[in-house]
C-alpha cells in the first residue's frame, strides 16, 4: 500500500502506538488512519456423488490445467457454507447442499486459510463453469494425484479418504509450511490433532 | 475506498468483467487495479482450567466492560491456532497449549468469521493485558451470562457446556444474523449440524 485508501496522502509502515506490529499508516495529520490487512479464507466444498468425487480442471491462473476442488475467496456478507456452495456452483454449475465442516488448513506464508466442506448434490447437473475446463465426478483411484492444483486440496483428499475406510468423518484443522527449495512447491504438513 | 491504495487515484464501485459484484476500481488507465474486500477472521481460545474457563473483561471498545474470551484478529504470517494462543498472551498473559478448534461462526452482517479453539494452560499464571480490565477462571454457575460481550462467545460458551455434560466435544459450525430492531444487538442462531 502506497496511499491512503481514505484521503489519498503517503502512507508509511510503522508500529502504531500500543501495537506490536508494522502497519500501513497514513501521514495526513487530519486522516492518520491505520490500515490493517488479514489473511483471506478460501472456502470450497468435496461434493460427494456415491463413491465419487466433484474435480473441476482448471481454466485460469494460477495452476491452469490442474485438477482442484470447486473453491474461491470467501465474500463480504455471507457466510463460509453460503461461499462454498456459490463457489461450487460458479466453478462447476452444482447446486449442493452443504453437509460439514471437513478441513481447515492455514497457509500462513500467503496469508490464506483454507475451508472445505463435505456436500452433496441436490441434483445430478453438473457442467464447467467459465473458470473450468471441465468437471469431473471421479473415484479414488481416479484421481490425478499428481495433477492437483494445490496442496491444501491434495492433503484434504488424502485425509477424506482415510476417514471414510476408518468409517467416519470429522474436522481436521492443520497448517502448511512451505520447504526445501522456493518454487518447488514442497510443504510440510502440521496437524494440530490426528 | 476513495482513493487507489497502489497509485493514488480515485477509484469507482463497479463490476469488473467477468465478475458479478461491486468492486473499488482504479480510474487511472495505467492502474486500474481491482481492491477486493474480505471477511476477516476472530480466533480466541476457550481456556479450560480443571471445570473452570479463563474469561476477560474489557478494556476496551466496543462493549467496555463486559466479559469475553481472549480472541482477536487473525494476522497475516501465522496459522489459526497461533493466532488463538496469542491473542490470549496478549489479553491474558496466559501460556496456552490449542487443543482443537472448538467452534465457527460467521457473522455475515459484519464480515466477520470467529474461529474458537479449546487450550489448557500451560502455567497457572495469567494476568490481565493492556486491553483486559481483569482476568478471572469462572466455573459454568459463575459466568456472568447477560454481561457477556459478544452473541458468538455466547453461543460458543453454551455449545461447550452442552458437549462437556455430553461427555465429548466435536466442531461445531453455525452463523449469528442480526433480528428485531437494529441496535438491539439480538441475533437467531443457525448451526450447519445440530
Amino acid at each position: 500500500m502506497n496511499f491512503c485508501p481514505k484521503c489519498g496522502s503517503i502512507v508509511e509502515r510503522a508500529i502504531p502506538e500500543g501495537d506490536n506490529r508494522l502497519r500501513d499508516i497514513c501521514t495526513s495529520p487530519s486522516c492518520g488512519k491505520i490500515h490493517y490487512q488479514n489473511p483471506r479464507v478460501i472456502t470450497g466444498c468435496i461434493v460427494e456423488c456415491e463413491d465419487k468425487i466433484l474435480f473441476c480442471r482448471r481454466a485460469i491462473q494460477p495452476r491452469h490445467g490442474l485438477w482442484t476442488l470447486p473453491a474461491g475467496f470467501l465474500e463480504n456478507a455471507e457466510t463460509i457454507s453460503e461461499g462454498a456452495a456459490r463457489e461450487t456452483m460458479e466453478e462447476a454449475n452444482a447446486d449442493v447442499e452443504v453437509i460439514d465442516l471437513f478441513s481447515v488448513f492455514t497457509l500462513a506464508h500467503i496469508n490464506q486459510v483454507y475451508m472445505l466442506f463435505r456436500a452433496t448434490l441436490k441434483s445430478p447437473h453438473f457442467e464447467p463453469g467459465v473458470e473450468s475446463l471441465e468437471v469431473q465426478l471421479l473415484d479414488e483411484s481416479q484421481i490425478p494425484w499428481d495433477q492437483l492444483a494445490f496442496a491444501a486440496i491434495t492433503e484434504t483428499m488424502r485425509l477424506y479418504f482415510a476417514d471414510r475406510k476408518a468409517g467416519g468423518f470429522r474436522t481436521h484443522i492443520g497448517e502448511m509450511r512451505p520447504i526445501g527449495e522456493p518454487g518447488y512447491r514442497q510443504y510440510e504438513t502440521l496437524m494440530l490433532t490426528e
